[in-house]
């Protein structure tokens, strides 16, 4: 453990976040502070998911807040959880900050405090989806900022031990089914790649309530990530253009794409795609308890047999999104 | 997931080595490729370990053998594993990569094939030790090399699941324990950083057959990191400097340091020790079974109430060691 680690550490302890015993949080049986974490066993299925993030690629250091660059590398996870329809039950983060660490390097503050702020925002949004920091490693190297986490969650088992529920996968699409999006797409740039909401809630609840057949969250835009569900499930998609709901922070890019075009090619909105029998469907659309959870959710299309993606009216729509 | 991404993903498909079934893998439900992964839930506690490495500070590109730094970067993470006596199952991989990838930036070798080679050290480890990749994330930054894995075991239960093992923990060693080593430490600088075993079939027929009281791997440095487990357990050690176990690759520096300093400084030696009552260490000591799995176990001292590190005249020996 480096000082700046054991800084790190000590400040972690002292937020009185990070939790040693089973009394104080049931899923963490050893935390912070040995050789690895140990996670209680669940009745249930583990999930994991794992997402790397830097400077000059997935933020600019010199523009976004510390805070939110925590935020969203903790969010992105989430919502790959969210896409799995998993119980959220911990993650452990990994940084890597410049060797000259002990300089102000990372505009007005210092490492160490730069840090702190990373971990304030990323551990706001573990509390509210009440899935703890159980481990982690700090490296100095020279090269930018990167944070890597791991997520863990769970896909629970019934008290027989016998399957409940599974986890949603983005290869079970069928023919017929209605195509389902949470929220509105488009824009993320203008600040919702750090401040999006991940799923979680929406997807517990959904998990709870309907069959899901696919679902995927959409990190690179909607119609490349859709082309990529209906690809790995060996179908197309038939969109309802009208229908895909635009968010408002389009209109503040001013360029030759349309708002449609922006919607559909955005990326890092990190709302799900799902797909359900239209009865479900029609079910979903009208659950009010589903829609007081935050997201609206809307029927954007159906699943077809032939492979690709289409309008209603049987143009061919060219997949487009952001390669990471 | 990008150009890159996916061409790592179709080798690693092609390799045959990831299993997307629960048929060919009973631990894995859902592997790569989808938003993350599933990993069956076994009877037992999940044990989380993960460690970040890069270019000029865990191993130097230029020298090293792409084989070598993938081994050494799936290894330190099972000699995590091997410390809380989990059994692996599986693990994740992130890289971030310079993103001129294009271009041979890699002594001789295309990204790619770095990174195919790589993999394979890390594969080839993994294969030993029934550890497969789960996931993982490729990222392209302006940065050196990077890799940072999250590993994942478990801790059995027994069938009426009620807890048959425990997860050593480095704060539990108690006054009148033997402090027990395995193998040879010291001069790891040679290779053994790379070339090293991590202790996982030792741990686990410990763990099935003696009541362990405290462990620890050796990443920083012996003296160093025995210092850090009789800290954590609130009680010191009374080293007998002349049993420990030197390894002969000291003889290969050539320093102002004696063979003992190096073997008690030098660090990356990813030794276990371990602590347990005088007569359990007495019967670990006399094990021929344990002996045939590939590390010899040596007593180095005895565990005592004031806290520090002594030898056996009471002289205090100051902790020392290497910090990443």
């Amino acid at each position: 453990m480096s000082s700046l680690e054991s800084d790190v550490f000590r400040w972690l302890q002292s937020r009185g976040l990070w939790t040693q015993t089973r009394d104080s949080n049931p899923n963490v049986v050893v935390g912070p502070g040995d050789d690895a974490a140990v996670l209680a066993r669940p009745t249930g299925d583990v999930v994991v998911s794992t997402d790397m993030l830097s400077d000059d690629v997935d933020f600019l250091l010199a523009e976004a807040k510390p805070e939110l660059v925590g935020r969203k590398a903790l969010g992105v996870n989430l919502s790959d959880l969210a896409a799995m329809a998993a119980t959220p039950i911990g993650f452990t983060a990994s940084v890597a900050v410049d060797k000259n660490w002990s300089k102000p390097a990372y505009g007005n503050l210092s490492c160490l405090n730069y840090l702190k702020r990373l971990c304030e925002g990323m551990l706001t949004l573990a509390d509210e989806f009440n899935c703890p920091l159980i481990g982690g490693d700090t490296n100095c190297f020279s090269g930018p900022l990167t944070i890597s986490i791991t997520v863990f969650g769970v896909i629970p088992h019934n008290s027989q031990g016998r399957k409940k529920y599974v986890p949603w996968t983005r290869n079970a699409a069928q023919p017929g089914d209605a195509i389902l999006l949470t929220g509105a797409v488009g824009g993320s740039i203008h600040g919702r790649q750090f401040t999006f909401t991940p799923r979680v809630n929406e997807a517990l609840y959904l998990r709870q309530n309907y069959d899901v057949h696919a679902a995927m969250d959409i990190s690179d835009g909607l119609s490349l990530d859709l082309f990529r569900m209906t690809t790995a499930s060996n179908v197309g998609a038939a969109l309802d253009l009208d229908s895909i709901p635009i968010h408002r922070d389009v209109k503040k890019t001013h360029d030759d794409k349309s708002p449609l075009e922006h919607a559909l090619s955005d990326g890092e909105d990190f709302e799900l795609i799902l797909t359900a029998s239209p009865k479900t469907a029609e079910k979903i659309l009208c659950d009010e308890t589903l829609r007081s959870l935050g997201a609206k959710i809307a029927r954007i299309g159906t699943v077809v047999n032939q492979p690709g993606l289409w309008t209603a009216d049987g143009k061919e729509i060219a997949p487009d999104g952001w390669l990471h």
